[in-house]
């Protein structure tokens, strides 16, 4: 099974064919299987749209995640981050494993679940982990090679979080204790700070989720976050172009304001 | 099978757990079995995201959930909102039965779940059929336990719903006829004066669901109508506090701007 | 098979019927067979909640899709657009069939499907593929019945269409150059200009999905090109009604404003 879809990834990665057939599998080395839903494949789409698989096979495989303003790893997270916001699973082992080729580590794939856990909702988080599982048995994955519960942390940038906790304390802190206490503890004292998923990555899946759920309101202070992060401009823009095929026009058209206006101020 | 979900489900009682291994049925007592998406187990978790694994069991289940500022069974009525509003329907079965062991009724779940199909639309309502299909045939739940279609409804407040009616018939009884008609008779005249769920927890999955879909334009309304029915401003900021979990911080964050205004004017 | 689905397909079409009782079957014709999420049947459903069975059979199907505001072809259009945008698989089989039945060409219904992918992002598109093999080879419809990816296209407004790219390479041509091209290229220059949709279509489509993802922002350009693509006012009303059964009421309040305000603009 392993040679197989190691064959089936050299394919992908060769071909950046992101919708594969591939056969389901229960999740192995358990007694109980976790469902992974059957993915599409490209003859199934050319069944039902031909344009579609051409489109697939030809200008997104072939072009789009070729253009050179971001690398095929990004393209790839900012495609994983919005299979899980979107709750998508039927796309989410071919992608998974896509990601991986294009060299996203295990433990980066497991943080991304993790930080998507609390940035889209645990549910949207739980729906990606048979697929991830799947990926991971299949490349004998195991858990030694996953960022544990607990262990070193990022050093904490201390002024800038307590200018941060304080505003959020100053405008929420009576409306809604319990959100002002947990975003300190659990997002940006603990869950920002694991090494596993760079700042960077973990503002590129952020903002990735935000624009594919339709969270305009809060780009503001994540685009400024991924770009103080080390997002540059260029691949913030490109992130756009990403998103347009992977969520949708109407949400990257939403979104586009909100980009034009962090851009300008920082520029400004 | 009553026997082994009996067990599970006591187990999930004294745990709080949320995510649990159970073995998928088809819903039986039919000749056709609707499907019901497995679970994930907590080991599947721990294998993709051994941290996650950690949260869910530790400071989610052992933390949030015990919070005196919102009973376990308002806890779950929330949650059992996101995953319909979500449409997210392999934790369901755990959470639907988790929902009855927190001392919800049969009847107010089923009643939960015709009062989404309004709020999210009839698609969302029908995925969470298999899942409450399945928990009640493990309980010996029958169909006499549960609301029938018609029959007494509770008494109308005629004033309010006619100031209601009429602002609403002012602002877009031109613009959609259909839509005003429907809203007085199938919403305000029926579905709201349903006597198996009380309004102050329709109430509750009704801003819990426009928070998880970040419908936040019509947060105003229901905020109000929800303290009008009995939610206190400490059970709506606790609120904000589980769907932060099960509905992602984003949705909360865009949320809270708007609960602080509500609270701003009724304490004005 | 196929006279048990042509049966099932005239009840269908005789009664509106929304949610039927249906085998899956694996999509023949290939080795590999993609996955059909089962779908949930009335008695199921009634034996969650007699009240939603009772909803469905009566008012839904017997009053709502029988109101002359809009054709049953136009509703099952409308109907379909809500499933695809909000990545509801269950119930596709069902609604594709009744949409064929109701008068929709197969060669409509692969090129919303195509639409969608682009309106909604691919991976709602590709969730809807097997139910759409499923429809396609219980009727014997095959590819040379489906729009192929290259042929005659529609002929360009060719001075509303650089109105519209000069004003959006205005606002974000320095912002996101990549969404700007492939709006052009992809969709305006290729996609819209596809005749397997007339263009009525693809607004009516195009604004249902915009309603169902709460992508409001978006509704003013998109109600303004369906209405001079042909919709009427009376039938963008219409719509309103459709959709809050179908996507929920607060998707329809939300943008009831939005609608009032274009309605109002062109009237003036």
């Amino acid at each position: 099974m392993k040679h197989i879809l190691a064959v089936a990834a050299a394919s992908l990665a060769a071909s950046g064919n992101a919708v594969m057939a591939q056969q389901t599998e229960g999740a192995a080395g358990g007694g109980r299987a976790s469902a992974v839903t059957a993915p599409v494949s490209i003859a199934d789409v050319g069944a039902v749209s031909p344009a579609l698989a051409a489109f697939i096979q030809g200008r997104l495989q072939g072009e789009v995640w070729q253009r050179p303003q971001m690398r095929a790893r990004d393209r790839s997270v900012v495609t994983v981050a919005v299979l899980v916001a979107r709750n998508q699973p039927a796309e989410m082992p071919a992608q998974f494993a896509l990601a991986l080729d294009h060299g996203l580590k295990p433990a980066e794939l497991s943080e991304i679940i993790l930080h998507l856990a609390f940035y889209t909702g645990l549910g949207n988080a739980l729906a990606a982990i048979p697929a991830a599982r799947q990926v991971f048995v299949a490349r004998g994955i195991d858990v030694d090679a996953l960022p544990a519960a607990s262990g070193d942390r990022l050093p904490l940038n201390e002024a800038a979080e307590a200018a941060r906790a304080a505003g959020v304390q100053q405008n929420f802190g009576v409306v809604a204790p319990g959100v002002v206490q947990y975003t300190t503890d659990v997002l940006f004292r603990d869950l920002w700070l694991r090494p596993a998923l760079v700042p960077r990555d973990r503002s590129l899946v952020t903002v990735a989720a935000l624009v594919a759920t339709g969270q305009v309101a809060q780009i503001p202070y994540h685009l400024n976050r991924a770009m103080d992060n080390g997002l540059t401009q260029a691949e913030a823009s490109e992130l756009l172009t990403q998103l347009a095929f992977y969520s949708g026009w109407p949400s990257v058209f939403s979104a586009m304001p909100v980009f034009k206006d962090v851009f300008a101020k920082r520029a400004g």
